[in-house]
């Protein structure tokens, strides 16, 4: 059913959301998935290949330009006159949680590698090739960043997080003025609960109530997982009705 | 294919994303229309009923207290047993622009009719609705609020026109905070481009490019219309990954 | 010291933070006082006039326009030849603190009343007065507004006070926007802790930790009150550095 | 009459907010400023100097870890015994306005090292010396930070920029709340205009009006330059009514 003619790439495949977005777009495209191990992205690739789809896996660190480099040669020789329709940048790292005078400048650089250099590096590869398909994609081509609650609040302790977090919105909302016109959407998405962060996983969010988690594992009746389908939403939208930010969160989340 | 045992109401379909969110509701659902006249509604309920669907108007004005509970009076008699799955509110009004010093204040007086205090009457009205189909009702129930540019930003010359909208987005705001551990979800889209506003008909939004308007006729292959998916995506959400507010305008929108 | 030929209005002395900005203005100006009732500025009056300041009270009801304007009426009597040079908003009302659907449409009302309603009054009053001042008043025209949490956040069970608030917020900026380069200076200031609403009284704030509320009883060694010294900052600022908004919570408040 | 006992800091005074801060700063506190070059902080010693006034420039690049830590050493030697009662951190740089495509990583670098991490750096100098002056400093020990209209908003070809200047504010906050409870006041202010910002310079901003760009140069009878008087103000804040946000923005300047 999925076109081969067109491809999604997720890079930071490893947390909840990624793998969500991968089956997600798997339905309607070949998916390249991009991560730092192989074990974050075989199981995965199988999980796909077993519903029918087209996946492949790429060992590639987001924050190393050269691999990333790399990779889109890759793409390249395995999926031959494939175009790109949709980008998905969901890379966490440098999440660190502790008084700012115990942090230390490489938790701030980890923080920065993996949200706007990593992502401007994703950018800077996938634009070009998503503005080649403006013309004959079967939706606007799109360009997704998972952002955190993060993005718009410095919280204390936080701080080398949402600094990465923050800079990453930034670039976000500055490629939505420049490239929305240009027919490619750029939309940023603010993860606002427990999950598809590393961290996350432990935590017993809202008291363990049922759906108290964002669950990248929850699916509808025809296998749909839920917590993608605003994501292939976003890449859905019509061009006359773009969104540039959205806010997801479980119904039981304080915010 | 629509369940009869469900509804959905729009609450101002005079302008284009009411009647767009209401032929997109009809396809799952019942659809009350409520207008302040008739000739609002005639044809959106024509339209539906060739469709195959069902729909019905009922002439009230908004910020009518009584009418709106007469409405809902006919609702019991007219759909008997049905349940209401969704509510949108996409009332206009009190839209005034012209310098401060000129403004009546009946004019702030229309602004805060139409929004907050017009919003306030039906949700009373519908949130203890919703509340009853948390439990059978095919998608979490959703109270969904039609916002504006003039919703986050007070422009020069717009200013009881925004204080109209902040306040209806202050509502939302708290009314989600409230009702979404309940099980209801509310959620509220900007929408920040010429359409659905009665003044923005004769306006040449970005130069008259192509799809530079927010379309409530454009529809896709399959006959839906662009504008209400974002709509219908928000009703459908699973309740482990609420949106709370969204954005939508057109490509080439400056913002 | 004070100048007798430009006058400061303080609407809403009852609370701590007009009473406070009241006295801190009469170091500079006459002084005018609204409330509703003369118990609320009877005593702010005698402590100007024992500092060797100038100050009237007025009974007026911020929502009754037939009441401000009988307010102007006086004020031209009382200070004949005088002129505007700061007005103060600091009218709350409409607080309630409930499920929305124990709300009275009546609570919303009030709330609207005092926010959006009393403004509109008060600033169609006083702008062409300040307005009248700018080539001649020590500093720019001031129409300063006090805002709160509830300006920028709905919380849950906050709805209808959030709703007037929002809009307050709302015509402030638009009136900024307006008359800032007509050398008006409109600011908003959003106090975010315990004080000067009236139900602030009663908490315990941060555990009752020194400072932990906003003090309009704290004076400097000049007896200066504190809380005012930011409203008097932002009625000092150059018009080549207008502030169009501020926050002013205690050192331990969360946020 | 400045207290030789306690001394304040600015980073980054080359352009015109940092000039101004140090010189009214200088009228409390011996200054010190540092700067890449001894070019921008020459005349302003000599400034301060006249006017009565203690300063001492250090030359040091604040992306340069090793260079601030030296400069640190510098004033241990050069103001023995002397406290930190405010740190102002003003360091620009990174900027440029260009198609994303046509960045340069090391574009992105320049900011992010110019806005997040030298201010990592400094904060984490200055904290320490800070939190040991609330004890006895004459006003709430102050950290504040320079930001600008890119800090909340990534416009079109200003991505690499913006996403400093949001990491820049992320930080700011984080530290607000982790370090405000313990007596450090920590503020940010969004100059939303022409000036300070090297490119600035040579925009004739709001068509060359009166006052209509944010002057450094502009000063009171008394002397005081008022684009400062803000910072000032922030650092003479009681504890109990802290600002954590301000803008600044000429009373023309269009937002």
């Amino acid at each position: 059913m999925a076109s081969k003619s067109f491809y999604a790439i997720v890079s930071g495949v490893g947390s909840g959301t990624g793998r969500a977005a991968a089956v997600r777009f798997s339905k309607a495209y070949s998916v390249v998935l991009l991560a730092r191990k192989p074990e974050s992205y075989n199981e995965i690739v199988k999980e796909i290949k077993q519903a029918g789809g087209h996946a492949i896996g790429i060992t590639a660190d987001a924050t190393d330009e050269a691999a990333v480099n790399a990779a889109f040669e890759t793409i390249k020789k395995e999926l031959p006159g494939s175009k790109l329709a949709a980008a998905v940048y969901n890379v966490n790292g440098g999440f660190a949680r502790k008084p700012f005078l115990e942090l230390k400048r490489e938790e701030l650089d980890a923080s920065l590698d993996a949200a706007p250099k990593g992502f401007f590096t994703f950018a800077q590869k996938t634009l070009p090739l998503l503005l080649d398909s403006v013309s004959d994609s079967p939706h606007p081509p799109s360009l997704l960043i998972t952002g955190a609650t993060a993005s718009i609040k410095g919280s204390a302790l936080f701080g080398s997080f949402a600094a990465g977090k923050f800079a990453l919105r930034a670039l976000g909302q500055s490629l939505a003025r420049e490239f929305g016109p240009k027919g490619v959407h750029v939309a940023h998405a603010i993860i606002d609960g427990g999950i598809d962060t590393p961290w996350g996983k432990n935590f017993v969010a809202n008291g363990g109530v049922e759906d108290g988690k964002i669950s990248p594992d929850a699916v509808d009746a025809d296998g749909t997982i839920k917590i993608a389908e605003t994501y292939w939403h976003l890449h859905t939208q019509h061009r006359s009705a773009f969104t540039q930010e959205v806010d997801i969160r479980p119904y039981v989340e304080k915010f």
